[in-house]
């Protein structure tokens, strides 16, 4: 293998990658996104991501033999201004990001048959990345079929939601779309909406979610818009049995989508 | 009311709240602790801690009519010094820590009459305390009567686990015991040991936790020692129905409480 090394932090490529670390605008305007790690690496590849581009820390990428001659080393110096996660992983990949567009969703078919009817989480105006990839993380965990991001206030490939979904967004089937769009999908699929808010609702595991499903939460701050509330088959909430009425929205989530698990495995 | 304005990060004062706010052992060797924030600090006093001295950055004590006279104002490059969370709140506060024996919880009697026997949750080594705080959270909403953490390798009153928690960890019942101690607590109760664990487990919907329940974690990375295993009545998991493998130690934790809870509340 012939060795290029870039030295300098100033070099093009690498003042890209760390555009496309910090600026949505420039990940969504150019398709393309940062991964950091080995073993993110090949999971994202393993999920069907093109890598464009691969970075390797000097040391690492001399103490790996079958590294392609496309990969590019550069110094501990540069890498450093590039990584987001520190100096621990030693390698960085461009990936070109995919369509997260309602059509291409493969969802199984609305149906009383429980274990089989689909399962979705929504999630409006979703504001922080670490929520956004936690959620992702626990939905991988509970089999979901989709989950449908609306209007959100993050995208999904910030840094913080990768990190945060230690995988979970690479494979997870996710949808980016307004609210109005997501409900006339749901609707036209007789998928049951179900917003958690804490007015004027049931407890969570009183309602039958072993039909198609969709679970719909809003923000932390602000909850869910009219349009939800008003789209909706049932208010559901969690019970809250302490003095602070709090419960972090990745926690909610994740309490909402294993309840829908339970209810489909549990023997009856 | 006489002002007097510390100016001077050099101050001995100033010194020691950042260093109540570094260093655990300082916190565990004087019995104190830091909290920010105004709705955090009467937070903490109305679930029984006692305020040492309470320090106002000098616009934001101004600002109020009524701080009291004992109060302590500092200049806004002063205030930084000593705030962990930035410059948002304004008034931060030395408190006295509570003891967190095994003998000061107040559990009732474990029995067959659910939604009354004691629910506790057991973490063993529990080591960041963004995890702590964020179970401390959970446990607060979902009403448990005892947090217990045993050979913990994090303290109670980290600046992050008080952050992550927003407010549990003044109002949920906790102690600080070795695993051995702890065991020996929970059988003499007659409280069941339930150990969350992937191998020879069932699904944790499955076992019956309306009884007096111990719903007990590892650590993310090594799980639970040897010691637990052989003591529980019954080995507890999650299912994962992905290819990940993983969920966080809080969300686990949450998953299993709430489902303690809806045992225990649902209409059957």
């Amino acid at each position: 293998m012939e060795e290029t090394i870039i030295t300098s932090v100033q070099n093009a490529k690498i003042k890209h990658v760390v555009a496309l670390q910090q600026k949505s605008s420039l990940r969504r305007e150019e398709g393309l996104f940062v991964v950091e790690g080995q073993r993110e690496i090949e999971h994202c590849k393993a999920c069907g991501y093109e890598v464009v581009e691969t970075f390797w820390r000097k040391d690492e990428g001399e103490r790996r033999k079958n590294i392609s001659s496309s990969d590019i080393l550069v110094t501990s110096q540069v890498y450093e201004k590039m990584a987001y996660r520190g100096s621990t992983e030693g390698v960085i990949a461009v990936v070109k990001c995919k369509e997260h567009s309602l059509s291409s969703l493969l969802l199984p078919p609305s149906s009383f048959l429980q274990k089989q009817a689909p399962l979705v989480v929504v999630l409006e105006s979703v504001e922080k990345p670490g929520n956004l990839g936690a959620i992702l993380r626990s939905a991988e965990a509970a089999g979901i079929d989709a989950l449908i991001v609306c209007d959100p206030l993050t995208d999904m490939y910030n840094p913080n939601v990768i990190r945060a979904s230690i995988g979970g967004v690479f494979c997870v089937p996710t949808a980016v779309c307004t609210s109005q769009e997501c409900i006339a999908f749901l609707k036209e699929r007789g998928i049951k909406i179900l917003t958690a808010q804490l007015q004027d609702s049931y407890e969570y595991y009183d309602y039958d979610m072993t039909q198609g499903t969709a679970i719909v939460m809003g923000t932390e701050s602000t909850g869910l818009t009219n349009q939800w509330r008003e789209a909706a088959d049932a208010h559901i909430r969690i019970p809250m049995l302490g003095r602070l009425d709090s419960l972090n929205v990745s926690v909610s989530a994740a309490i909402l989508m294993y309840e829908a698990v339970r209810q489909r495995r549990v023997k009856s």
